[in-house]
């Protein structure tokens, strides 16, 4: 018997440790007002993801509020929720880049404000802190993490061509992006290590930030 | 037999979900002290609400703690406990504005400052943001928020004529308003839709304000 | 039989309330560090306070670590824990002010950094807010707060003795005052009234302090 | 029968207390992204400490993520996951300084924005608030913390060796110190000891980076 819930079956820890991830960002005020969404990579041959359904509470998802897409976006069976709107953008980073499981985009104010400050220089230079060791594969603090920046719009297509062809082209080893006055991009091995950028990310960008400030 | 506990009668989902409000909004800094009030719509013919009762702590609400009221904010039976000195706004924005269900209005730090900062102007515009899409409504971040600024006063139903030909007149799509140097009123078609643009409201606060200092 | 314990017996529940603002105060980071202390009223004739017992971390405050001590500061009977070395200042406004019933004391940033800034004016003005309604008897924004800032000391009876005479003498009707670089007094008819006062005292040094960088 | 989980008999409590430092500081953003290293001195002849493993997420520590190291910050057995790579600096403190018992060591945003703001300087003198009371042995606000600052390096041996001469040997009275754009190292008698300095010197640290921008 065929059921909506069925897309998501055997997916369950990693829909457990989205939801926790969305409870964790919403209480940091990273995913406020249902904004945001987050992907596992559910199968590799073909590439599908579990995706969060579009427009919900990201403080308190349920177990249902996900959506299994396939490499091009599209629900893998009828009867599902919709998926986010920015899902292109979930597949082409789980598609282009190497070793991705998961991806994570929230929005937080520090993010925000330093995706409109650096639009023009097109990109955010973070060097010389500690906490850049939290990237994977960053093995010292002397390390410069260039995070691009892109114009928002709601042509996702568009943007997702664009994320591919000046992102991951230019850098496969890099380990997110800004959308200007929107918010990041991140993405990892697992969801532990997708939540580690996040948590790495925001405390850069608030040191940045502030530090214009002092 | 009447007791003062059934003009609630009925509304137990809505008051826990204002209760739950009240805890986070607390917990956030935008209810503290008493401040702020919270109305579900319980009939429409004629205009009801339940609304919180005056002066209770809206990190601990209980349920007892609301009154049911009638369209021009008198309580729709005795003995029942004195609600907010703002009624009247609860009552002249579900009446005059379509499709409310719930008003929520809350004090917090940033919405207080910029109350005060645009109080020349009359309102903030807020544009650009891609948080502005969590309005309901509003499907691009190319959007021009308008949120009118009304001055302060203890003559209530000054304000709730000011209120309703001002801003309800001008705009009937509007989301919400601020008192100077007092708070935000928003609303939605439910309670989850209010507490949503509470939390879009209080982000665009912080982004503008912070922005000014960046 | 006298044990240690006794001198608390019938005070259980004030002292689980003042237990209860320790956790909220620290969870918000304005008791940290086992700074801040807290006493409610236990008798009047003579005059007795439940006061904390030195040095304890307030984020956890156990049944146990409190004093009962009489008008003067001593501790009622022997075998009892030390008070905080800030006694007196509980004592002073406890006596000398019309119906207190507990006072708070408490370290935030905002407050300690207002209480530099404003110390050659000897006292900071609030006024306009709408949340100064939340001050006990204050019945409109049109309210002009004086708080005053004393110096800070380690000499504790004579600041005792400049509160009560500057204070005290000056405005019967004040809800509080801070200490340069230390903190904030504040006091109520009961814990929730004192607790609610640190709230919207907290919430107006934060606009105050804000303000000026906007 | 010898097992991995054998290096931390008898610690469980101590284990415990780490643990909950982790909820604490990962909660205040002190600890974000596996940053941050935490141990306690588990024996002193010869000097034995525990201390956490390498990588791990601290907000969320388990029993088993503690290494058991001698006082050169080698593992005492076989078998037992990689302990941080700072470890160094753990034992140069416990072995150094008198009656420590405890090492904590964060990464908290206005500590890391102090540690670049000052570094010109070599070190922070933070003066004249109450708040430096809770740290050992400072009686009065008439004190001034030297907190300093030492460039940051991957090289730990040669960290360790500059702060053992530069710090312990100058100071060994001293309470902290701060690694450029990396973070604070603190410490005290027991685990609540040390943990009271870091939320010390949390408040201190924010006091004086809010204080330039007032």
């Amino acid at each position: 018997m065929t059921t909506t819930q069925e897309p998501l079956a055997g997916c369950e820890h990693a829909i457990d440790e989205l939801r926790e991830c969305g409870r964790i960002f919403w209480e940091r005020g990273w995913s406020l007002g249902t904004s945001s969404n987050y992907s596992v990579v559910a199968g590799r041959d073909p590439l599908e993801l579990i995706i969060t359904a579009s427009g919900k509470d990201k403080g308190r998802l349920q177990p249902h509020e996900f959506v299994r897409i396939d490499g091009q976006g599209r629900p893998t069976s009828a009867g599902q929720p919709k998926s986010s709107a920015e899902t292109l953008l979930h597949t082409v980073v789980a598609s282009e880049l190497p070793g991705v499981g998961c991806v994570l985009h929230t929005h937080s104010v520090w993010g925000t404000l330093l995706s409109d400050l650096y639009a023009d220089q097109g990109a955010i230079e973070i060097e010389g802190y500690e906490m850049l060791k939290g990237l994977d594969g960053v093995p010292t603090h002397e390390h410069t993490e260039r995070v691009e920046i892109f114009d928002n719009t709601q042509d996702i297509p568009k943007l997702a061509a664009e994320v591919q062809s000046r992102l991951v082209a230019a850098d496969p080893l890099t380990h997110g992006f800004l959308i200007r006055k929107h918010g990041l991009y991140t993405w990892g091995a697992s969801v532990a290590e997708a939540r580690r950028h996040i948590e790495i990310y925001e405390f850069l960008f608030e040191c940045v930030a502030r530090r214009r400030m002092l």
